[in-house]
């Protein structure tokens, strides 16, 4: 037997039932030499003989029994849309083009997977968000910034790798729908500013190749100092005549080599990288110059709105990071020109385990939208702690931003509906690595998964997400199911409990991320604190504190603006409060401290002991790999649940009511 | 001009009076042919020449008015020790043997560098200590671990660099007495294990050539497991006879190639080094095994005891890392062999500002000892802050440890004359680099040279050690020479001032140690641990604590048991004390935390302004160097201050008497 160099993830196509017929392939509309519809249809008599050991016959063969699937091109159907519809017959599939097939496809195996019978198949779906994008902060030299499942699959020693396992990646993404991929770290740095010369353009068009024959144009970091750093420029000021007729002649050459470029992502002015404040110009003249630049090449401009200071002062409370992305990307709304988007993060920090809502999200109405998400665990257990993310990013698709009347909600934003623009999305920081599962820990691709199937479907639940992920991947017992279900849709509140509470964030080791240091950045530079002393805990964030409660619509701000009204599990984030503030649940503050975090590490051995209880029912490998990252969970918990108690007891002197153990 | 590629440091020879003679060499029981004695007298001549600007003349040459140097071999002399004497004729030295007669050079120039006329010289003196050891921790990539000034001047890219800095450098080393050096990182790893192998072998002769053209003996810090990790055997038990025989064969063959090899250096079960541990055997087995096979061609092996549990659990109360070396070592005081010396660190933590002597030294009193402390200055500001360390190791030296009656300090007992044994002495681990001036920051120098002065006369006081460095390295007006002395003497107490106090240590930024974290080490595996609450600080190390204080002889253990008797800058080292607590100098602890950080960062200032008003008198770009160091050290203190006082300030809530600015 073959080693096995990486897993099939949810494609590993278990067998559901014996079928008794063979399938025809009718293509109605599209041809078979289309490079997406061959591989679509490649995908299917994969999927459908490993399912149901069903075979699907050659051109020229023929069976007695046989079904058909259909395949039409019917332009009503939307864009990347499909219908699937099962008969005794077989089952036909129409789309509008080539990705809406493929993802046809793939709706079939899913249901199919997940236990319906082929007859019974049946679904009429499009895509609620025009880019679902993948983000890959993956350097060149084969390491990946916040990466936590072994080395990047991309780059080995600056150089591009492309093997059976790209196509593989490929094939996975465009089974939940992601129709683009960022390759390389936003963080442009070395080697990768010469993605976008000759040193490269080979690799990147096989590349981006592969990723066309599964529907996914390939995108780039982009070095927005790359007049300087590869043109031998001294500047790059984006209103200087010599630096747009250079980055003319760049992205003409780019193009020239690379046509199914989908464009770029550029983090600019953030945490050291360069743009164009630099030159005293806007982000917008940044943005726009790049983007008018590409326009003729139909490539669009994705520019971050991370940027903040990186440098405070840890003395200074009217600075307030949170404010920063409004502050600085508010006032130029409209200004954008319409191939560029905004990718903004979920929430105004960074991937915490609990924030509010971005209030650029909908706060900008006449700007282009993505919302940027991270499935890699930086803040929220690096892929060892089980955190199902999916609930979270739920609440922030679902928030009501009050910046329209009946389509307000983040979801309503980044889709293009409140606006009725068409470039929107989701993005999401992805959790790969060379691993042989992929993900690090094997439950840590349901984020993978979901998240595609949730910037494809933003009206799924994380429950039906994860039941679906659950099926593919493992195909349970209906009661082991459930278990591993229950334990995905707990862990995010569960890791929440145990780590920082009631939205307060970041009392995490710093520069690694892993693990608590209650004051590891209270006294930094990144703005970053929880200013906790003797009597409460809390950032005042109201219109008496930094006023970052002010940059919501009214309804929102006044909200967060009353701790009475404000969510708690958000309060500190708003609120400096003494640790004797009643919440509503009767606790004190400092007694919701000790109750979560004694709660969280308990609940935390709940998950392991229902791993346990699957043993018989997971693959050996599976169960072993997964179980280890208990061990360190349970390990990890124990710390954060001991630091934080001992830390607020230590400062506060008030003893748990319950008397438990406190250091 | 030709580039300088690295300073002088104190050996740089300015011109301090124009002499009117020329110097005649007679040599008298020493032959010119002898290496030191040929290097003495090429070091005289060098110098009596850039000095006086007096001619040293060859072997045929006369001259009028000649005067005369002349070295005698006078074996009344202690070994290593010198007898000048000066007069109008010229100048006599004595010495029983080579290194003598090479100190006397230097003490020569020394005095004439800082004043004397020639016939002025006098000094009858010989070594305090028996070894004068430096301690590299040159990493064989050019790395240094916890190394400031650059990267290694021994190793790039694993090869070993031998040019005319290495000359240089032993130069300088000779001149203050040094008559040791540990080539290699205590930690011994990757290439570094096969530094006693052939891959090395002629690199490292070359080397140990030059260093004996200078008195000075190579050694090794050895790899306790190279019978697995270059042997290919499955164990390093000592006691195996396999092991052994393999460790016989391996010295012999070292000591083929290496003839001057002075020993070895181990660093065993200790952070991760393997050991004799491993096998359950004892410290003394590992030791006594290695000195019994290098004892045959002269070798000795310096083993270290910092030995603790670098696991240790923060909530555990009961183990004390302060108690390891203790409680590892004394048991086995009077097992290990004649040529076995124990390297014992000042304290009994790791090199902080301020820590208590380990009780280990004259705790012991059957066993070789020799003090290790540390220039490089990990804990005490990284060569960028200004700190003269002689005034600590001092301390260390003079402090009676009550072992035995009238020669019981330190310094009585490395330097063998408390136990009348021959092996034993000082080592230092080594601050220097490829920095163009050596060690970072120029005064840092200072450490340097006053470690291998001190350890060559422990008797010599910190103020006359910097008064020399000065003299000889600068060569100041009188008014400069005392601010730059004053500022040398200040600078120990200012940074303790500022960073942490009493004695409780570690309040520093992990892994880094620069910079302040308060509680970065409080929740860690290192055993490093201060106990605030919001009440009080500080370990109970009495009988009722860790009992850490017993360790210590009656009259210590007592002296320290008690807060009323414990030397209070060292009181929240083996004291929990409240806030509250009145210290003598009428002040609270808590109001003692607030005052000293403030004076601690104002007198930084201070020590800044001074360096501004030498701008005159400094070469200008030693200026510049240092000056650039204060910026950053002002920065430094002032995080210090801040982050230490609002640490206490929000945990106790107790006001600042004085109502200064806490944050």
């Amino acid at each position: 037997m073959e080693e096995m160099k990486w897993t099939q993830l949810w494609l590993g196509y278990h067998k559901i039932y014996d079928g008794d017929s063979a399938w025809q392939i009718a293509l109605d509309g599209f041809g078979g030499e289309q490079r997406v519809i061959a591989n679509a249809l490649e995908e299917f008599k994969k999927a459908i003989e490993a399912l149901t050991g069903e075979k699907v016959l050659g051109g020229s063969e023929t069976a007695s029994n046989s079904k058909t699937l259909t395949v039409s091109k019917k332009d009503s159907i939307p864009a990347e849309g499909y219908k699937v519809s099962g008969t005794q017959e077989g089952i036909t599939l129409e789309a509008s083009d080539e990705r809406g097939a493929l993802y046809g496809v793939f709706s079939i195996i899913r249901q199919i997977a997940c236990g319906k019978r082929a007859n019974e198949v049946s679904e009429e779906t499009s895509p609620s968000n025009p880019l679902r994008m993948m983000n890959h902060w993956d350097n060149m030299d084969g390491s990946i910034e916040r990466g936590y499942s072994g080395e990047s699959f991309f780059y080995v020693n600056e150089e591009i790798v492309i093997d059976d396992r790209t196509r593989d990646y490929a094939r996975f993404m465009a089974s939940v729908g992601i129709n683009g991929i960022v390759i390389n770290n936003v963080n442009v740095k070395g080697a990768a500013s010469y993605l976008i010369t000759d040193r490269y353009f080979d690799k990147v068009a096989e590349l981006s190749d592969i990723f066309a024959d599964y529907g996914i144009s390939l995108y780039m970091s982009l070095n927005f100092a790359s007049p300087i750093e590869i043109g031998g420029m001294d500047s790059c000021d984006p209103l200087d005549k010599d630096v747009i007729a250079w980055w003319e002649s760049k992205i003409k050459e780019v193009y020239t080599k690379l046509p199914n470029l989908g464009g770029f992502l550029v983090k600019a002015d953030s945490e050291g990288r360069p743009g164009p404040f630099t030159y005293g110009r806007t982000q917008a003249d940044g943005a726009n110059m790049l983007a008018d630049v590409i326009k003729p090449y139909g490539g669009i401009i994705i520019w971050r709105c991370f940027v903040y200071n990186c440098t405070q002062d840890w003395r200074d409370r009217k600075t307030d990071r949170a404010r920063a992305g409004y502050d600085y990307f508010k006032e130029q709304d409209g200004a954008y020109h319409d191939n560029v988007i905004l990718q903004i993060k979920n929430g105004p920090m960074d991937f915490q385990i609990r924030e509010p809502v971005s209030p650029l999200l909908g706060g900008l109405t006449k700007t282009n939208q993505m919302l940027e998400v991270q499935i890699a665990q930086e803040y929220t257990g690096h892929q060892i702690d089980l955190c199902y993310l999916i609930p979270l990013f739920k609440e922030v698709l679902d928030f009501h931003t009050y910046c329209a009347e009946g389509k307000d909600t983040v979801a309503d934003v980044v889709s293009g509906r409140t606006m009725g623009n068409t470039l929107g999305g989701m993005a999401a920081v992805i959790n790969t690595g060379n691993d042989i599962n992929w993900t690090g820990n094997d439950l840590a691709a349901a984020n993978l998964y979901g998240f595609g199937r949730l910037a494809y479907d933003t009206e799924l639940s994380a429950e039906q997400i994860a039941k679906e992920w659950i099926a593919m991947t493992f195909r349970l017992p209906e009661k082991e199911a459930d278990i591993l279900c229950s334990m995905l849709l707990r862990s995010r509140e569960i890791y929440e409990k145990y780590s920082s509470p009631l939205g307060i964030g970041w009392m995490v080791t710093p520069n690694g991320h892993y693990g608590p240091s209650v004051d590891g950045y209270e006294y930094s530079r990144w703005g970053t604190y929880h200013r906790a002393d003797h009597l409460g805990i809390g950032v005042d964030r109201t219109d008496k504190g930094t006023g970052y409660c002010q940059q919501y619509y009214k309804e929102n701000a006044e909200m967060y603006n009353d701790p009475a009204t404000c969510p708690e599990e958000l309060i500190l984030f708003f609120h400096h409060l003494p640790y004797t503030y009643m919440l509503k649940t009767g606790k004190t503050l400092i007694q919701h401290i000790y109750d979560s975090h004694f709660e969280g590490e308990e609940e935390a051995r709940g998950l392991a002991a229902d791993w346990d209880s699957l043993e018989s029912v997971i693959p050996a490998e599976s169960f072993k790999r997964v179980k280890e990252r208990f061990d360190l969970q349970l390990y990890n918990a124990r710390e954060w649940r001991d630091q934080v108690n001992s830390y607020f007891y230590r400062k506060s002197g008030i003893a748990d009511e319950k008397g438990r153990t406190i250091y």
